[in-house]
This record gives C-alpha cells, structure tokens and sequence, in this order.
C-alpha cells in the first residue's frame, strides 16, 4: 500500500465554522482522538491571531502523540517587514511544534488586490519567510492559498508561488482551493500539472462550496498529490472542508493507499462521535461511513436484498469503519427487517410465531396513530419488551398536571408541574418549575423518581423534536414527539404522539425514564 | 446553452430517508414548489408499494404544473407473471402519469441473487415491461439499478441490459450508482462507454455514500449525459442522493447548462428551505449555494479579503442562487431587499430614512431570538405596519390560561382554555375546550374576539407547524410555531418563538388574528 499523509485541520480552518469554538480543554481532546486514530498531521490553530491557540500549544507539547505531529498555522511575513522583525512570525515560532504550515497568496489577483504588492515582492515574502522557518529548524508545509483560482488566470505566477516556497525549503507544496469553487476535474487537470513539475511533494485542499471536497480530493490524490488536508466531520468556513472520515476510507479500502495505521479504521466512527460531541454538534445521520444512517436501509426491496445479499446495497461492509447496519422500520418494509430487529434481544423468536405476528399487529396499529420507530428505536425496543413481558415498568404514574398561566402575550413566565408516582406501597408527589410546560414535567417526573432510582439522576436529555402530523388539522392535529437521552454511556431516543403536545411529550418521557430503568437492571 | 434534464426524487428516493415522512398535502405543495422551480421531472412516489401514494397521484393530476412532468416510480414485471397478468405494474399505469421510471436489473450479480433469476430472463422481464409501458402510451426513463457496480463485473451485461430497455422504446437509460460506492473518475468513465453507444439518451442517478454524488453526477454531464437525477436538498436512503441544489447552480452558473428556466435560479435558496420546511428537516447550514453558512464569514482575513474583492472568498455571487452574504446583512444588500419588501405596503418609505433603520435593528432582533420571517409575510407586515403606525391591534388580551389535567398516561382528556380580551371599554371572558391546549386556545380565542369582529369567524386555520431549535438544550429549548390561515379569499402564514409552545403558539395565533383584522380593515 502506498502511504497517503491525513492532515487534519479540524482545529483550524473546522474552528472558523459557525457555532464552532472550541475550549483549550475540547482541543486538547480532540488531539488525543485524532492521534489515536493515526492521522499524520493536526494543524491545531494560528497562534498568530488568537492567543488561547498559545496556551493550547503550550498544554499540548506535554502529549505523548503516538502517531501524529502538531502543525502551527500562520501567515507570510508582513509586507513592510524582514521575518526576523515580524511579531507574528515569531508567536508561530513560539508555538514550538516541529513543524509549521505556511500560507501565502498563489493568486496574482489577490497578491495585487487584497495583500497589494507586487507579484514580485509576493514571491519574496513566500520565500524569505518559509526559508527562515527552515533555519529555525522547521519543517514547512506551503499552503498556496487560492492556488486553482490562480492558475486558471495565471499558470505561470501560480507555479512560481510554489516554485519560491519549494527553492527555499518548504517540504509540502499544498494546491488549496480556497473558494470551493472548482470541479474535480480542474482540481485533477491543474494537480496534475504541479505534479509534474513538483514530484511527490504536492498536497490538496479543498472546500465543499459545490458539494466536491471530497471528490477533489480523491481525484488529487489521483493525480500525485500525496497528501490530503481537510476536516475530520467535514466543518468548516462556509460549506466547510473536504470530510477526512469520507476520504480515509474510500482510499484505504477501495485505493489500496495506507492513511492510518492497519487496524484502525474500524475506529473511524467512533472518532466521528466523539469529535462531534466535543464540538457540541449533532453528527450528521447521513454522513458517509460515519453516520447513523449510512448503512441504515428504509424500502422494503433494499431491505429484503440486504439481507439476502450484502453487497447488493451496501458498498463496504459497515463493521470496517466501526459503523452498523440498520434496518429502519416504516410503512415500506416488512417482517424480515421486524424479526431482525426482534431478534437483538429476543434471540429465541421464530419468524412463524404467534408473537412475531401480534408484535406485527401492534407495530402497525401505532405507526398508524402516528408512531415512527425508525428514529425511536428505545420505544420500539419497549414496545417489543412489554409484550414478550421481559420487562415491566417498575413504577405507576398516578397524575400529573400543568399549571400554567399567562397574563398576556408577552415572554412566558415559568411553568409549572405536578406529578405523583407509585411504586409497589409508596408514593411520591412532587412538583418543579421550567421553561414552558414541558420541561417543567419532564423536571417534576425525574425528581419524584430519583426518590427510587437514584440512576435517574446519571440521564440527561440532549434533543427534543416535534413534528405535526396532518398539519391541515391545524391546533387540533396530531403530535409527534421525539426525545434522545444519554446517560454518559449510551444514548437512545424514544418516542410519544398525541392530539395534546403535553401528553406526547410526556409519554416519550416516561419511555425514556424506562429505558434508563431497564438497562439498569440488566447491567448495562 | 445546452438543455439538461432535471429530475427531482425528493417524493420517491428521498422518502426512504431515516425520519421523512409526507403526507399527501406535503407531497402537492413540494410539487407545486418544484414545479414553480422549473425541474423537468417530479418523481413523486411508487404506488406499486404504498397505498398513500396512490391517492397523491389521483390529487397532483389536477394540479396545472407549468414546468414539470410527474412520474411514477415502479419496477421490471414480477418474474412469474406477464405486464398483463402483474397487478403492481397496472397500479404503476393507473396513477395516470405520461412518464413512469421503470427500474430493472443491471447486474448480473443481483439479478441472479437478488431476483434469483437467469440472465436471459431479466432480459427478458426488462424489455417486456418497458414495451407494454410504451404500448400503454407511456414515456419510459429506464432506471438500470447497480449499473455501475455490474458494469465492472460484467461490462458486456450491463450494456445488454439498456440495450433491452432501448428497444422496447426506453426514451432514457439511467445509469445508477445504486450504492453509492463509485468515484467520479469510474462514473466518468463509464458513462462515457454509456454514451458513445446511446447517444444523447443516457441519464445518471448517484447516491452520496462516499461523499462524492454531486461530483459523480457532475462528472457524468461531462462525458455526455443528457439527465440529472437526484433529491432536491440531498436527503434519501443511507447518506441520500446527488443534492440537485448543488447540481442545478454548479451545472447552469458554470459549465453553460439550462438546468431550469432562466431568471428562476435566484429561486433555489428559497425552494430549498420551503422544501426543508414541509419535509420537516433543518436544512444542513453548510449545504453548498443554499444553506445559511454557505456564504457566512468569519475568519477576519475572510471578511476582509471579501470585502475588498467579493471573488476573493466567493466563488459565486450569493444573489445569484437567491442567498445571501452573511456579514453583509446590515449593509447594502440587506437593506435593499428589506426596503423592497416594506415598499409593497408603505411605498412612500426612503432608504436612509431613521425608520428604515429601526426596522433593521428590530428584525435583526426578533431573527436573533428565533423569528424566521421568509416562511410568515404576515407577521413580517405586521412587524412593519406597527412600527410605522400604520395598524395596532384593536383589542387586548387580558389573560389567558390552561387549564389542563391528566389522570394518567392514557390518551389525552379534552384540555381547557381560558381568555378574556377587552375592546374599549368592553371586555370578553370566554372558555373552550379542544384536543390539546393549544386548540382549545385557539378556540377560545376565536370565541372572544368573534364578539366584537364577525369576520373572525371566516378563517380557518389550514396548517400548524412546530420546530425545535437548540434541540440540545432539550425540553427547555425554543420552539418556533408557524400557523397557515385563510379565510377563503386568501392564506397568510404568521410566526411566534418562545421556550414555550404554548406561548409560541398564542403569539402565531394572535397575529394571525391581527392580519385578519388588518385585510378587513383594508377593505380586503
């Protein structure tokens, strides 16, 4: 297998994504992550613009990387100054990584109309910066920032660009395409084209302004580029970078090119989760590869031809990259996918028993009311449990009420509940406030059962989703109601529907709380 | 410009998606959208499969499309039977459509596996279907399921596979990468083969799971295909198929393509979130052209650079595709779409008047906190008309209360609203009851203000939408309501945002009684 380097930007150019900022601590994290996946390269941030980026420098030279080398981001020297005078250069210095990743403008257009100099002195800042790099004992990545863009205006000027960093010692000549904006066949054409004049020292940067990131990315490596730079869920400025846990294992299971080591692509999504949560993002469910639904199979032929042949809707075997197959349930499919589920925790069940066609009967009847268990699959779990009475609900809601009052339309005041639970002789009345009725509930119910079950208080809601079904009933429609819960180790989303939003919430609440309780009791 | 053919299966592929399911009303108004749009071809469901489907097509023939044609989805005859004797494929004839897309084999692997049949007699099942379709007085797009992946086992198969079709009088053969595991390079490639011997009658079909369906689909446009299909915001089973809002922009902006009619393609960025909206979804922030990051800034050098020279960090103008610049949106642009908008009703306004000014502060506000005011005029207007004065409301909300009760977790009793709403010197208490407490706001509210304004009692409420946002924050997260009203002569849609939904949903609901009372007021 050839060696391919992964460059992770995730901390650099994925911190310039909206609703992305990332604490010292989440940084450090994510480093260990990625490490331990195997990529080559983390360019953790620009000490040049922002000083937290120092201190994370600092913390992170006490990491013990295994696999990967921390790269420091900055700029080429000031136009008016020698790189020895420039205050910027020396923080990148500072930073004191092994090596650091330079940009500099591969672009006429923008050496003139955004930085304004000259074509010529664009080149000596390129040079004269990444050679004092070097002689400070560096190792240098070039980024030739609008590089594509460049080239088609002017090939010539955006080869000199890489021609100076490479004449002064830059290790890496990396094509960025800054504005997202070329086709993976420019991006093959032009990579091509410095290929043959570079050798095996070109990179590729792409962003996903057209949806081709990672197509570029694909046709780069193609083309000779023997490394890839990118972002490891995807983020980014704008419509983010080229999704490393799409390119790794498109090269390395169907291009025979080695980007981690042997042995670790099967920790792939489980990389992808845990840098979504550090970066308080919910991981996109049709993410390649990764995601919770890019094995996840809907029509009833997909799911019948799934299971009598692999291959035949899946393009790699989900278990290489640490993903599962999931057959969703819906009004498309049918038994074999109800039997596989059944079968996770109910082994003994035979297709042809009475059980299997009840459970039918009722899954049927409540995706009619409005349920939807292919995104709730703890209630459907339940509702499964219940009726092969493997497992009871321990405790017994006697009521619960809404006191909610308003005295006009201005911005709501709290809300507040009652609820009383009984288990076995005992029971707990209770009552606490929330924003809206809803939270005031689900607040009031966990405090009366954390009385019980003290592992109660170990669960946390981390989304809650309303649909309305049959909208043109209006006020007067259905509800469909969604809640996702973890508790630290595993997570599950139940389900509830009502005409009454309360009532839909509050089932899917308790079903959640019975989750908790079963897997409790089983171990887990 | 060259013509290229736009067809659209956001109604058939794209509701195998985890979490989409329409109803018949979602499905008409997603036509209507598309249609307005200006796609070619509306794939909108397999009535061969789902009953529900069959009672859309009998609604969408007597829709008046402009732009469009729609198409049933169903596949080759049942092995067994005759096109005569197969009751699916006359369900698939009966939806009334002039154009069906017939699916069929086109891999050796799977029609012997899957389908368990010899290759001679899926031949066979392909050519008869599509004939008797074509007898039938049917336009026939021939869909070759795993065309690419049988290709590289069998070339000479695939080929004799659209071969089949061809004869049978197939006026399309669509090429589909079914898993979704091609690289572009190889979809390039191979639909080249494809078209030197087809000619101009070769269509792709790509899906996303290594990230690369837009590329695909672009890529195959370049070796000669005459047909994109894909789902319009990307959504469909696994990680969902080619984003036709990537697609259209990428192929009519930069390759000289006539995807969708001239002067619709400022549309896009507004279809795509309408489309979002009745399919329930957020759309991704980073989706390329139409998505809120897809020109948002952060990067200081960004925001400079941009400002300097737009192509610097844009590759194509945001206007263009109907989006906008992010950092722009209190500046020149964004005032001028905003005075635009204001001037339909107060067309005496000047754009640097102080009052123009304080409307931009108050609406970046209320965006701020969650308002959305693309999908709800009304509210908008009414934002504006009472800042200029020119409307209050006449009457006043005194209090309004719930009063909910449930015994236990059983299906929802009646729930109980109070209002009382004052109009000069009078005042109005009234109660109701309704299936939830919203309706039985709704209801109550109507009630007191029937009193002063008969023609309250013209409207009606037609939809009723809820979302989440912040869904991390859970339970206490904000929710935005939109509520569609008509009272025959016309339809507004209002907003209201608040932690809670009962609030949000007053808020929708007494604007929308304002704007009633504002139209009669009018003389409307």
């Amino acid at each position: 297998m050839r060696n391919l380097e992964i460059f992770d930007s995730t901390l650099r150019d994925g911190a310039q994504a909206r609703n992305i900022s990332f604490t010292v601590e989440d940084k450090l994290n994510i480093v260990r992550a990625l490490d331990a996946l195997g990529v080559r390269y983390i360019e953790a941030g620009n000490p040049t613009s922002n000083p937290k980026d120092l201190e994370f420098f600092t913390r992170a030279a006490l990491l013990h990387l295994q696999n990967a080398e921390l790269v420091a981001f900055g700029s080429t020297r000031h136009r008016e100054r020698t790189p020895q005078d420039d205050p910027l250069l020396q923080r990148l210095l500072g930073a004191g990584t092994g090596t650091v990743a330079i940009f500099g403008k591969s672009s006429e257009l923008h050496a003139r109309e955004v930085l304004g100099v000259s074509l010529e002195e664009n080149l000596h800042m390129i040079e004269e910066t990444v050679r004092y790099c070097v002689q400070n004992g560096k190792q240098v990545i070039f980024d030739g920032e609008h590089f594509f863009d460049g080239y088609k205006q002017n090939p010539d000027y955006a080869m000199r660009t890489l021609q100076a960093a490479a004449s002064a010692g830059a290790m890496r000549l990396v094509l960025c395409d800054t504005n997202g904006g070329c086709f993976p066949d420019e991006i093959a054409e032009i990579t091509g084209k410095a290929v043959a004049r570079f050798g095996g020292m070109v990179g590729i940067h792409c962003h996903d302004d057209t949806g081709c990131a990672v197509a570029g990315s694909l046709m780069a490596v193609g083309a000779g580029a023997v490394q890839v730079q990118g972002t490891f869920i995807g983020f980014g400025e704008r419509c983010g970078n080229a999704n490393l846990s799409a390119v790794i294992p498109s090269l390395q299971l169907k291009r025979g090119y080695a980007c981690i080591p042997e042995g670790q692509l099967c920790e792939l999504t489980a990389t992808a989760r845990y840098v979504a949560e550090v970066a308080n993002i919910v991981l996109p469910a049709q993410l390649p590869y990764v995601g919770a639904s890019a094995f996840a199979h809907k029509g009833g032929m997909h799911i019948d031809g799934v299971t009598k042949l692999r291959s035949s809707f899946e393009h790699v075997d989900p278990a290489s990259v640490g993903n599962e197959r999931d057959l969703l349930l819906s009004e498309m499919s049918g038994r074999t996918s109800l039997l596989h589920k059944i079968r996770a925790f109910a082994p003994g069940l035979r297709k042809d028993s009475a059980q299997v066609a009840q459970l039918m009967d009722i899954l049927k009847r409540l995706e009619f009311e409005g349920y939807q268990f292919e995104s709730a699959s703890a209630s459907f779990e339940l509702v499964v449990l219940r009726h092969l009475e493997l497992f009871s609900s321990p405790y017994r809601v006697e009521l619960f009420r809404i006191v909610g009052e308003q005295a006009d339309k201005q911005e709501s005041k709290l809300s507040s509940a009652i609820v009383k639970v009984q288990v076995g002789e005992r029971s707990e009345i209770t009552a606490a406030e929330g924003q809206g009725p809803v939270n005031a509930l689900d607040k009031a119910l966990r405090k009366a059962l954390e009385v019980f079950y003290p592992e109660i208080r170990d669960i946390r809601l981390v989304d809650y989703k309303v649909r309305v079904m049959e909208p043109q009933r209006a006020t007067a429609a259905k509800v469909r109601v969604f809640i996702e819960t973890t508790d630290g180790a595993a997570s599950w989303t139940t389900v509830g529907v009502s005409t009454d939003i309360i009532n839909a919430s509050f089932k899917a609440l308790t079903d959640s709380m019975d989750y908790k309780l079963y897997r409790s009791a089983k171990g887990l």
